[in-house]
């Protein structure tokens, strides 16, 4: 996943110390590759995952749309050229003020899981269009969602009910399938779920017209994925069986799935040890980890592709750390990583499929190690 | 834990936004609290814990030393005001670019913990004074150190061998027995490891002088927690039984227990929602998280007390989130946190023994939220 314009680019300007180069031609690729997938479909790129101002410009001259979580995020997207009514505002934990702040930027769409969160929107946003995030039970994901999000489907229900009577605009339901999620039938139970919420309300007069089936679309890591077309033909396959010849406005929010595997993180060996002389198992210390870069390895739930330039040599297990003072900054220990036997301090590592949640994610100056570095090509 | 000087600090300044509240008062009555304890150590504060400029002036102008990670710590730890001989640099990885920066800036302490790093030391720092770690078991601490840093004991002979083969004056001996380590005897065991690893030099003619008994002084949160003096009379005994007549220099880390406690967080509630109508937890979400201030609840290692206005009031089980999109944003679920019935959005909450592995922790920006800002009074 290393691109020819990515090795050009760290041979020829050889940059200081760890840092995270993105090919913009992978997103470009990945954008147009799920608009094959999902014709009918809005893609509403989630910026969290990797908010560069330059791929957000291109994604907004591509014709996407964006998921937000804050305040912040509206205005880089704003900033990137995207009018107001390609922004959604996705996050369901709003400040009553951020939501006001919001509809003065022009946007008009926003995420809740609540009737607390209706009334919010219904004071700040007066007429907006919500969406209801609904419970899946995110079985298959590598990156499970928890309960954080959403609420059963009953409860939806009564949200947009409210919505409705609040004067807004009961517009659809959301879900989330987790993750890096791998598993084509994940969205089918959802799916379910949603077009149930949608029967309720039409007895009611109440007109869903959209459902947002968020992210999970996976990044190729080390094992390979289902493509996006096997997503999109089975996801059809789902709205038509659950919807019939009503199939509602749909919309996906990629993150992971549009940029993940166009980043690369450069990394340098640190250093190479064993804790005592019979030690079978080597400790290779990287200046990138969990603190600068590589939070994902949290409880090793994402098991990155490393490229060296050693790797037609033997490879031994290793314990794959990073440089903090701080114990928990190890990315790979319960599952050893196997690396070169050769390698050692001062060998370049490539890390791939870095470009999603990596450099927003990292710490201020923990330790006094700056943020990664990132560079867009 | 909010002091008078914090609370009128919050009352008067009323800061926008969360943030967290340093009082430096009390960070003086833990330095002095340590001195009274362990008379005979030198205090090297841990800078990684919370290095804002305040807290490092006012170490300097008490005669404390430090514990840095990097060229960076040493930096700021110098424009604080203190001379490079109170400043060791304490992380076993290290770029030997980075040892050589640290000798130029006259830093002459050093930590290894295997041959390798003895030898970039000796071609980057020559005549430099080394101390290795040593692996220690980490029993009874809550956040335990894993096989990170250390070596065995046996090992650590041939480090310093080595060391002293190259030059560098063999220093001493290190150990951490895990961060809020809460047994009194922990101590005990290591002392006893380092005791053998001298005498086995001392044979050889190596005479160490050091041993570097590291952090792990707790802070009080939830639980009550030994104080300073019974840490000191321990540590005392320990050293005693184990080097008789012959007790080397000491020195201790704390890190937490300099300023955890002298620190307290301001959030507001964002949400209190449910997920079904029948359900009996309640979801409260706060405009700090995981990301922005709280990266210490990973795994609900630490439990922060709590205070709200509202605390006479009958408590009910809550899980307690962040204001991210990121599902891993939750601090505490396993383990639910009373909270008051009546709290309600817009409500402020006290976050307290907050000093400590908190700012710095901070993401960038992920979400577009900023890092939490800091105040030291």
């Amino acid at each position: 996943m290393a691109t020819q314009r990515i090795r050009d680019f760290l041979a020829t300007r050889r940059p200081e110390g760890p840092c995270m180069i993105l090919d913009l031609d992978v997103v470009r690729e990945n954008y147009e590759g799920f608009v094959k997938a999902l014709p009918q479909s809005r893609i509403f790129y989630a910026v969290k995952a990797n908010p560069a101002p330059e791929i957000l410009r291109l994604l907004v001259s591509l014709g996407s749309s964006f998921d937000t979580a804050t305040v912040a995020e509206i205005e880089m997207v704003l900033d990137a050229g995207a009018t107001p009514d390609r922004i959604s505002f996705g996050n369901t934990i709003k400040k009553e003020r951020d939501i006001a702040r919001a509809y003065e930027l022009g946007v008009s769409l926003y995420a809740v899981d609540c009737v607390e969160e209706v009334e919010k929107v219904a004071r700040a946003a007066p007429g907006a269009r919500v969406f209801c995030r609904v419970l899946t039970d995110g079985e298959g994901a590598e990156w499970p969602l928890s309960r954080k999000f959403g609420c059963v489907p009953e409860m939806a229900v009564s949200v947009l009910r409210r919505a409705h009577e609040l004067g807004l605009q009961a517009y659809g339901v959301s879900f989330h399938v987790g993750s890096q999620q791998t598993n084509l039938k994940a969205w089918d139970r959802a799916l379910s779920d949603a077009s149930k919420v949608f029967r309720t309300l039409a007895k009611e007069g109440i007109v869903l017209k959209l459902v947002n089936m968020g992210g999970g679309f996976p990044t190729r890591y080390l094992k390979d994925v289902p493509s996006a077309q096997a997503y999109g033909l089975a996801i059809f396959d789902s709205l038509s069986k659950h919807f019939g010849n009503r199939i509602p406005e749909t919309i996906i929010e990629p993150g992971r799935g549009m940029v993940g595997n166009a980043g690369v993180i450069r990394s340098e060996v640190v250093l190479v040890s064993k804790k005592s002389e019979n030690d079978k198992l080597r400790w290779v210390y990287l200046d990138v980890g969990k603190f600068n870069g590589l939070a994902e390895t949290m409880d090793e739930a994402i098991r990155y592709p490393i490229e060296t330039a050693k790797d037609s040599d033997e490879k031994v297990p290793c314990v794959l750390a990073g440089p903090t003072c701080d114990s928990a900054d190890v990315m790979y220990e319960k599952t050893p990583y196997p690396l070169p036997i050769s390698l050692t301090v001062g060998d370049e590592i490539l890390i791939e499929g870095t470009g999603a949640y990596t450099t927003t994610y990292a710490s201020v100056a923990f330790n006094g190690f700056e943020p990664i570095r990132s560079y867009v090509i």
